[in-house]
């Protein structure tokens, strides 16, 4: 079972995850959190470079090594780490690529989506929460934890563009995507998300067939 | 102006780009030799990971790395130079990934022209030596010179797909790509390259018109 949590930064997906993560933790799942870039020896480095402060890397050469992070991290960890039924957990995967790169840096959906194909060899989580909130209500948000990160003082145009984006992907894909309020209270998600992964776990290993 | 030389390893294309960079040094171009992956500080890092010994990429992992440093080449360096009227080299450009990953690993060669496409925004040589030689002469070649390099102890098989490639890429485009008779003596072929090169600088500045 491949989980993604998504959402546009300040939409408390983050907080989400780690309460996730408790909950199988105490549940006794096998399970691996995993995050990108980085995750493997190769995406490390590729990380390293990414973070350089002594370079300006043009958005496109972002993307791509994002991408070949992901390509190692998918085939080196992923992978064999499903193949054992471990419960893979990523705080964002391929849909942040789209909804950020390709919706909100406009760098092209079909190619994000192309190269997402190429990195993943076409995997994709089974289920993905989509923590959906509007750019005001993330701003203020952010601006209560005063965050500092390059990406979170982008416009608020951008991230309607990621919300857009976001959604976009949720309606043609609701068997997978499931969006959720990031307005309701932290603990009121936890149970949801709790809820709709056991709803999967019974289903697919057919408990009440 | 930019122009690329292509061919299989063991064509002979190195000595080729080496006698023409000399004979732009003697002819007072103004001139710039890229290498791949590399040539930027980023591009230099992401070479490092390329040759690491400590982990084994993926192709897709490596052929994204490639992407990656283009897309940083191009912008950081190719498309300035370009701008101030360098002649700008390429030992290989973008018809390699296209041979060599597109058709000789078979990582889909419309995927690799995407990537490109990506990593370029679009540019491609003005002009592209394509040297020619079958991959048994090639062969041949490379046990006389004792050449070590990972890829050059591949399959004739591959070799014989990424020559296909080349000359596909080749058919396509007619205006750009020169196919020259690798077999021929290295002086020779070195005569016609500066003679097409200086044929097409006459049409390009108009002098004869």
């Amino acid at each position: 079972m491949f989980i993604s949590f998504e959402g546009i930064d300040g939409s408390g997906k983050s907080t989400q995850v780690k309460l996730f993560v408790e909950y199988l933790k105490n549940s006794n799942y096998h399970y691996l959190l995993i995050r990108e870039p980085g995750g493997t020896k190769a995406g490390e480095d590729i990380r390293k470079i990414l973070l350089h402060l002594d370079y300006r890397l043009f958005p496109q050469t972002e993307l791509l090594l994002f991408m070949a992070s992901r390509s190692q991290i998918v085939r080196e960890i992923i992978l064999p780490a499903l193949k054992c039924g471990t419960v893979v957990i990523a705080d964002r995967f391929l849909d942040s690529s789209v909804a950020y790169q390709g919706y909100g840096r406009e760098l092209g959906v079909e190619t994000v989506r192309s190269l997402n194909r190429l990195a993943t060899g076409n995997l994709k989580p089974d289920l993905t929460f989509l923590i959906d909130i509007s750019p005001e209500d993330a701003e203020k948000r952010k601006r209560a934890q005063e965050k500092n990160d390059k990406i979170e003082r982008e416009s608020l145009d951008f991230f309607k563009r990621v919300r857009e984006g976001y959604l976009k992907i949720a309606k043609a894909e609701p068997e997978r995507v499931k969006v959720i309020n990031g307005n309701d209270d932290p603990e009121l998600i936890h149970t949801n998300i709790v809820k709709i992964f056991e709803q999967h776990m019974k289903e697919r290993t057919g408990k009440w067939r």
